[in-house]
């Protein structure tokens, strides 16, 4: 099997209201990439929270007493703590230079996913509201704009516990399960999968992260062409949920 | 930018003993897959231990008492646990179904790393004694065969804390830094970057991952073209160590 990951270049700097399937579709084109039956979207979630309008101005926050406790402990402003309070569900841990929270969509993240970069100063966009949801939109219209069956994953650039550096993690998904379940199967050896499930969308999101860079690359969306199980995993009703554990099943959380 | 995730076909089953680059180089002749430079090849951890001899006889362990009251704990048979208590600095977390330790090596996973897929049953793989030597001398093989500087990194797949299913992690690297540090660089916007750095090995392996597969697909190695910032990472002496986050720095564990 053999996998591109071709990044789209020439999207503008996207502003509220743009529609980025016509976005994606318009600079794809003009770089002569056409998507086919199978290929995976994978597009930046900045992007998705400024296309949606879903960028926060910190200097309009007003801080409570729990932002301003947690800004002197963490070093951070006030502002960006009392959003990130009002993103989470719950604050998992704090330390000297960070907050880990569950945001309220279930992810386990630093900063409840808020990012500064990639917008002017002063401004964060926050994980957008609803990121399944998201990706469900730009799929249809890409769909229906091509006529071809795809899958569109929403990214983000996350931290990890145990090691150091972020990767490329999938938080929406539209159009195949994020989570391959291999159990049941057999190795080379004929011996039954017995614990095998596979983070498709979090791998796909880190091979897209490959190509996007962090900076200013000024690639928000990547176009994954030639995954051979695509229709093992297709389905329009797909959401992220089964990449998110349980708090109960977490033996990380307190 | 685009690069390509290329499976190499027709390895066969590896034996201790065996010529990894060799293997490797035949098998990619076969597919006319020429190496480049900047090429990075990213090899499947059992392949390593059955090149290396490193499989555990488990019906040769004589589990000790710990291993014995873990077993009983876990829900795991004594040997294996007792040859996951051998390949550990420190047990991290044990629960009904798991035993999450940190490795020799300084790696916090399930089990201590050791696979029982795709080896004779009875048998397991634990992770290769030292990865990143294992890498170093396949690379170096390699490049004096074709005289192309590549770099080579050891996967494995692991699960993670709050997230669910597996996905492909280094576990050792060969000429190239498995983290980017892109602090001072600047964003679209111009704003600095503070604490953007990427586990771009990381990154790798989980791209190498969505060709390797898991069950019987008989692929445990990867050939990744196209990383156009190849250069900036190169480096003769690089180790996997940049990506171990230090215990007192890790604020999940105890």
């Amino acid at each position: 099997m053999e996998i591109k990951v071709i990044g789209i270049k020439n999207i503008p700097l996207i502003k509220k209201g743009d529609d980025l399937s016509q976005l994606i579709l318009k600079s794809a084109d003009s770089q002569n990439i056409k998507l086919d039956d199978g290929d995976i979207l994978v597009i930046a979630e900045t992007a998705v929270a400024k296309a949606d309008g879903n960028v926060i101005n910190l200097k309009n926050i007003e801080p409570g007493k729990q932002a301003y406790n947690l800004a002197k402990l963490t070093g951070k402003e006030a502002e960006l703590v009392e959003a990130i309070i009002e993103e989470s569900n719950e604050i998992v841990k704090v330390g000297p230079d960070f907050i880990i929270c569950e945001t309220k969509h279930g992810f386990v993240c630093a900063n409840a996913g808020i990012d500064e970069s990639n917008v002017d100063k002063g401004m964060a966009t926050p994980i957008p509201l609803n990121p399944d949801s998201s990706a469900h939109q730009i799929r249809k219209k890409m769909e229906i704009s091509t006529g071809k069956k795809i899958a569109v994953i929403i990214s983000d650039t996350q931290g990890r516990a145990f090691r150091e550096g972020a990767i490329g993690t999938a938080i929406g998904i539209s159009g195949m399960e994020p989570l391959w379940d291999r159990c049941g199967e057999f190795d080379l050896y004929g011996r039954e999968l017995k614990t095998t499930s596979i983070a498709v969308a979090d791998e796909l999101a880190s091979a897209a992260s490959l190509v996007m860079g962090q900076a200013n690359e000024g690639i928000p969306v990547v176009i994954i062409k030639g995954i051979s199980y695509f229709d093992k995993l297709e389905n329009d009703k797909a959401t992220i949920n089964p990449l998110i554990r349980p708090k109960k099943y977490d033996v990380f959380r307190d």
